[in-house]
């Protein structure tokens, strides 16, 4: 089989097999297919697909082009949980620590942020201290010891995923589903855990806003699970406002200990919940869901996810502190009230824009290899349905300059919606797949 | 407009400006845009298609990436062939001299063999000293004086279709009519001609076997022209059966020559003398086909063309001597007769494998850079529809050695289809188009 070979079958609507895939991209990794071959190749798939057994095939060749974990010596179903990002979501900070304070232990990888949306890393680090770069060893013993370990993706894993993103990021093939499927996929089963569980976000602030894509990349992630041997389950998740109140790395950890503390936005509470019920029982800690929504709903409240929380900070470098004193975050040097400058009733946000307008403050990035600012970002209370008056505060952002306060104010103002028409905002939680 | 933004726009189905694409490919031969971006959008391309308007303006770029001939000194109506290839095709070695025998001036750039085709450059040169590497000012003076010259491409002529049909020899992107079209059309409108006859095969020897594809290709090339104010007509022949005896550089110089004389196989006439016509209207040189070929017919048979062709061998410094005496070309030392291994109808022949088992004596080139042996080739006399008798001559095998003449012998009975079934090949030329 030749690389020209491949890149026609594909082109023509064939169904590649695992030997075409694994001859092809060996051959990528060791340079002998070239990145214009491999292109060539990733576009015939953005416009010809690929079947439910052709994505099992190339997830099992990127599991294979790395490192695989084995959590073998961690006793207990492992499940980690995957957002296709969202601008707001801190509910990884508070979902793996309360999860594994309810015995299911949680090997959680996560990304950084990039675009609009925020990185579950990008938080972590702004804990004065805390070390997100554990390799694979030290991750697999905190998991022994604690149950819960929270790092960045490392370099041994799924590095085929890691060179095929780089190529789609520049070639225009990026928005396919069975590509993303595949990539997420390939990260997640490579960290050695039992089951999965999705939360796929549908809203203005979503990567595939429209219900019908986020339900389809659902059912594809899913079915590459199964192709795994792997429990996939999947939430579809509102994303047409922010999730809770902070958006920016310092806000959202401080927002994230209010929720371990059992307090915090009913919102962020009410997914969390959700998503740690279906934890639970695909790790056999609840039988069903409303079970698990108890035992989840008392581990918040009890402080023992709390406690759990603070020994992942400790084993991780991190200012444990921060638990109790949110002074212990970066802050932000100007903060700027932000005041309404209408009445009427907020119909629909721009959530996109809004992150953006974070991203803009410093919060995130717009290139994979700028820094963020741990301590700005927006604090923002109103939603979609909410009446507002004129002058009144809806909100705050905190950053570095006046200028760029004033910026953000604008930019968060005009993407908001104010009209004597009703809303209709989506439910928090839209659907469940599995 | 970036680089990106023009591989999702042609991804998802738009339409590229003239703009876009001279952004695109001129950051491209500026080393600005990557290879691995060019497949992308090449692919895309493919799968997607181009409209007559985009087309149009993707030759624009071609040609604006190199020089355009200005054959402004060359008094007349410049006329061009092109054929889409086959096997024992030599027309435009009669062809040419005698258009412009009729008045007509014919600057003929043409492409070596690739694949099993045969190319009208490999021919040429087993004339003993043509030379084909004649630069534009020569080329140039030479129509001026003779109103005829067969030179190779030069490497000023649209540099980007070289470096495109590069990229799309290695992923997969050849077989696209839009790519065909425009890169065909690139290096035609680039020598300064003033109208073009296409000669479009259609069956197993042709590269778009089907009449349909022929059929669609030779329409855009006729867009394309029409785009560009050139008058462009083409006529679909058969390729269900080689043109003429002889298969093979030196073979087919010898059969063309036959052919200027008056004599030769009636197909090859046929062929010529039909596209002569087209060329002498288009040319202003005959009111209608008929008149053109009532000229054309005479300039063959009281040997205008022939003395044209021998003022051309001489001025490009080749042997005229091979116009009276066919022993100055190269000749193979071993000849092996073919005879039929069957009682019955020849029913079909693949083309293919009759010009891929003389690329095998060394006629041809399976790459670009390997060179062909000019005294090597095929001279076959059976066609469909031919009744024959086992043991019966139909053929000779010249090569040099008796084991390649012996598998190239096996490998032509092997591509002819003998039975008892009554043969349906196609009419000569099967449909006109303009």
């Amino acid at each position: 089989v030749t690389p020209y070979a491949v890149i026609r079958k594909k082109r023509d609507g064939g169904r590649l097999s695992r030997s075409e895939m694994k001859e092809f991209f060996g051959a990528f990794l060791r340079d002998e297919v070239a990145d214009y071959q491999v292109s060539a190749l990733l576009m015939a798939i953005f416009l010809r697909g690929m079947d439910d057994a052709e994505l099992g095939h190339l997830v099992g060749v990127m599991l294979e082009s790395g490192a695989v974990l084995d959590l073998g010596t961690v006793p207990g179903v492992k499940v980690d949980k995957h957002s296709t990002g969202g601008v707001g979501d801190k509910v990884s900070l508070v979902l793996a620590p309360l999860v594994s304070a309810c015995g299911v232990p949680v090997p959680m990888m996560s990304g950084r942020g990039l675009g609009h949306t925020g990185g579950t890393v990008d938080k972590l680090e702004s804990i004065p201290g805390f070390r997100i770069g554990l390799d694979l060893e030290a991750f697999r013993r905190q998991l022994e010891r604690i149950g819960c370990a929270l790092i960045t993706q490392t370099p041994e894993i799924a590095p085929l995923d890691r060179r095929l993103y780089a190529l789609r990021d520049v070639t225009g093939t990026v928005e396919s589903i069975p590509l993303i499927a595949s990539s997420i996929m390939s990260k997640k089963l490579a960290e050695g855990i039992d089951a999965l569980v999705l939360d796929v976000k549908v809203g203005s602030g979503a990567f595939l806003p429209e219900r019908a894509a986020a339900e389809q990349l659902a059912r594809t992630m899913i079915a590459i699970g199964a192709a795994h041997g792997r429990r996939v389950t999947a939430l579809l998740t509102a994303m047409d406002r922010p999730l809770g109140h902070a958006i920016g790395n310092a806000l959202e950890v401080e927002e994230a200990v209010e929720l371990l503390r059992g307090a915090g936005p009913a919102d962020v509470r009410e997914l969390t919940l959700g998503l740690a019920a279906e934890m639970l029982v695909l790790g056999r800690a609840a039988d069903d869901r409303a079970a698990g929504l108890v035992l989840a709903g008392a581990a918040l409240d009890d402080g023992r996810a709390l406690e759990t929380m603070a020994r992942v900070i400790e084993a991780q470098g991190g200012n444990p502190g921060v638990l109790d004193d949110p002074a212990v975050l970066p802050q932000a040097p100007v903060r700027h009230v932000l005041e309404s400058d209408r009445d009427g009733i907020v119909t629909s946000m721009d959530v996109r824009a809004i992150g953006l307008a974070a991203v803009a403050l410093g919060a995130g990035r717009t290139r994979a290899d700028s820094t963020v600012d741990p301590a700005v970002g927006l604090h923002l209370t109103l939603r979609p349905g909410d009446r507002v008056a004129r002058g009144e505060p809806v909100g705050t952002v905190h950053a570095r300059e006046e200028e760029a306060a004033r910026r953000a104010a604008a930019a968060v103002l005009a993407a908001v919606e104010i009209s004597d028409r009703a809303a209709t905002p989506l439910p928090l939680v839209l659907g469940r797949l599995a």
